[in-house]
């Protein structure tokens, strides 16, 4: 949000390049609030501004732009100071926007950043997007287990800078495997036990991720556990990173952003709405779409072999779209429903025959309802009341159809150990979309006499 | 998950009374895994187990329990024992608890609550659902600004049992108003001069919420502003409590779950799939299903009035759900994108028309692309070339008229002061339908030679 009160005083102080102001500026607000309104400041002058805050600050400032002003800075400011700036953002954070720079730009950035700031980024770099990997970061405190409660909280003070957290402290033995934790509730809470040993405080049953596994993994553990940070290790149960809460959110929002997209058959794009090209996103719905078209064209083909009929009978053909829909809608209803109960943890497989009862009692309920309302409209559009009752029947078959498809569908595909939020759409609705055809026209052909007789049953 | 692996041992413990092993079980894990061991337990023998932890360790294993477990706990197990429990939960979760037991027990519970806890869930229990008050807890440090470090610190580390977080200590002036914030990284890390006052090092810029908020917007913040925990403040800026990560973390899941079921029509469940009865589902899908239905009811309507054309170009009937799944699956796409865009806050209104130009450009494109492949199946299914063509211009238009609807009703309806997720499903896919039947036959009779001579065009 533009903070349009701001920008002529700040506008201003840079003309007038008034550094007490300006610095007072920097440190006055939260600095999630100071990078809101700088908003609408050009990349350049947001730059000088910060110019003015002393590195921490300065660092934070900036962790609060939007992600394109961070990049226009990145690319455009003065090159040595950039570097120096990249050496003090967290690890994890400068490693996600050095993907996103112009590759030229990064070679002649990378020089300039501190010897060791760079091998992290290096390090950090090279485990894949979406991973625990790509997601923890190296500024958490690393303790031996000898260090008394006094000298650890001194410790942790001193590096208090430099860390992400300091909320837990990690032990590691010399080869650097992971051996405990010490939370700085529990430094804090011996306080009067100044010289006892943060070995004796560890704990050593420790919930850890693995650097390979995928974030939505983590950040359910995180959630599970109700932790404020997370150890990543290897396979020797090296301690490699951790992943802290703030990290966490924003695995959240993007899993589930992308959990509703798949939902709607679109593949989750990378970047934001605006920031991602069209050409992108028509591509990521195209592929979805031709899936469904395919599907679609086979109704096409079984209305075919039922043209004589819907000749014979002109007045079924009103009634394609409601059949469809009815099926359609219920079967999407069913699928979220499982998705999600499956994705929260509160539908697990062995629960199958439970919910497939519970589907079948709604989808009875439903359909009996919605067959009736139909039948109403059927009465009206239909020459006689009991040709009309084709469509109650119908409608009824249709959307016990749907719930059944609806939920079977993803619960199978979980089965298979396939992502039942990806897959779940176009097979329900193509499926419930054919079946509901079939459905219908037998319907119509079991209870409709002109028909019957002209098929000669 | 149950384990099946402890359930045996750990029957034999219940059965010898075997004290030193179960007090042994249930400090050995962390207390969420040592819940997962007992999920096959029943409820009287899990809490038989939990009588021989000490209280500390028997609320947090408690606090992992399924919810059902919880319940069915509450309610059977000795009233005493369960009143001392009820002192000792967390003083958000148990006013959660306590909303879902049977009433006539909390009537016997509560006068075995010692007075302090039962004067806080009576006030606790006194904000509506889905507020930041019902979400608060009252488990924070409150200290004085004339504290010394050293004696913050001490006084956090006595307070530190009943303390949900120790990291954030709050700054209250003595009518209770919220005056500042010290974190406990910024005690630490001034070990080295104890007797600074912690007035002198707090913050008094503070992101807090008010009691009245939505929990969604308390969820964006703490995210916004990467919070451990939020304060609680009324109209008068008294601190009433704190909301903690890993409630937002709750938060969080419960709203997107909400999210993608409005998307789907259906409305959001209170308790869990499994846990809500079947009847309630139905209801919550039902209301959308009618809504749905009766858009479905004019598409049978607006058929009606080109029911000679049909009759007579009888291959019409065939793409009929081909038109409307093109137009209803790209409609549901873009109004997926758009809201999750608008949620995320990556869209704003002011970008309404950046995001209609790039719907047209992405439907026109879709559009095309099916309809050259919407071509090669009419091309199959009809009588000559030129007749097929209608198929693919009919598809074009459906898909843009799909984009557009579905990326500006959501924009409307949140202009409108609406939740663009709950009512945009129904009114895209019902109006799409419609519109999608009208350009169909429009099309056919600008087109076709046989349809503009009988209706004398």
């Amino acid at each position: 949000m533009i903070n349009p009160l701001y920008l002529p005083e700040l506008r201003e102080m840079l003309a007038e390049n008034d550094a007490d102001d300006l610095r007072e500026f920097c440190t006055a607000l939260h600095p999630a609030r100071t990078a809101e309104f700088m908003e609408g400041l050009d990349p350049e002058s947001a730059w000088r501004v910060l110019t003015f805050a002393d590195m921490p600050q300065r660092v934070e400032i900036f962790s609060y732009f939007e992600e394109s002003m961070q990049l226009s800075i990145l690319e455009t400011a003065d090159r040595r100071a950039i570097g120096q700036l990249i050496a003090h953002l967290p690890p994890d954070d400068r490693v996600d926007l050095l993907n996103k720079v112009d590759p030229r730009i990064v070679d002649e950035l990378f020089p300039l950043i501190p010897l060791k700031a760079r091998r992290d980024i290096l390090r950090l770099s090279s485990y894949p997007e979406g991973t625990a990997g790509a997601l923890m970061t190296t500024g958490f405190a690393r303790l031996d287990e000898n260090l008394s409660v006094a000298a650890a909280l001194g410790e942790i003070g001193r590096q208090a800078e430099r860390l992400e957290t300091i909320y837990y402290v990690y032990i590691v033995d010399e080869g650097g495997h992971l051996r405990g934790l010490v939370s700085a509730r529990q430094l804090v809470s011996n306080l009067g036990h100044p010289e006892m040993k943060i070995g004796e405080l560890m704990e050593t049953e420790l919930v850890a991720v693995n650097v390979t596994d995928d974030q939505e993994k983590v950040a359910e553990k995180v959630a599970h556990f109700d932790l404020l940070a997370i150890p990543v290790v290897d396979h020797e149960h090296h301690l490699l990173g951790i992943i802290t809460h703030d990290d966490i959110i924003d695995v959240m929002r993007e899993e589930a952003t992308e959990d509703a997209l798949r939902l709607s058959a679109v593949d989750p794009l990378e970047a934001s709405y605006l920031n991602t090209h069209w050409f992108t996103i028509t591509w990521k719905r195209g592929i979805w779409l031709i899936i469904l078209f395919f599907a679609a064209m086979i109704t096409a083909y079984s209305l075919r072999s039922f043209e004589d009929a819907l000749q014979q009978v002109s007045w079924l053909v009103l009634f394609i779209p409601l059949v469809i829909s009815s099926g359609g809608n219920s079967g999407s209803q069913s699928a979220t429903l499982v998705i999600t109960a499956m994705t929260s943890g509160d539908v697990k497989l062995r629960d199958w025959a439970r919910v497939v009862k519970r589907e079948l009692i709604t989808g009875l309920c439903l359909g009996a309802f919605l067959g009736l309302l139909g039948y109403g409209i059927a009465y009206l559009l239909t020459p006689d009341p009991f040709s009309a009752l084709v469509i109650p029947v119908t409608i009824t078959l249709v959307v016990i159809c749907g719930t059944l498809c609806g939920s079977i569908l993803p619960m199978l595909f979980r089965r298979l150990g396939l992502d039942p939020a990806l897959m779940s759409n176009p097979f329900v609705a193509g499926l419930i979309d054919i079946a509901g055809i079939i459905i219908y026209m037998q319907v119509s052909m079991l209870m409709l006499q002109e028909l019957r007789e002209s098929t000669g049953n």
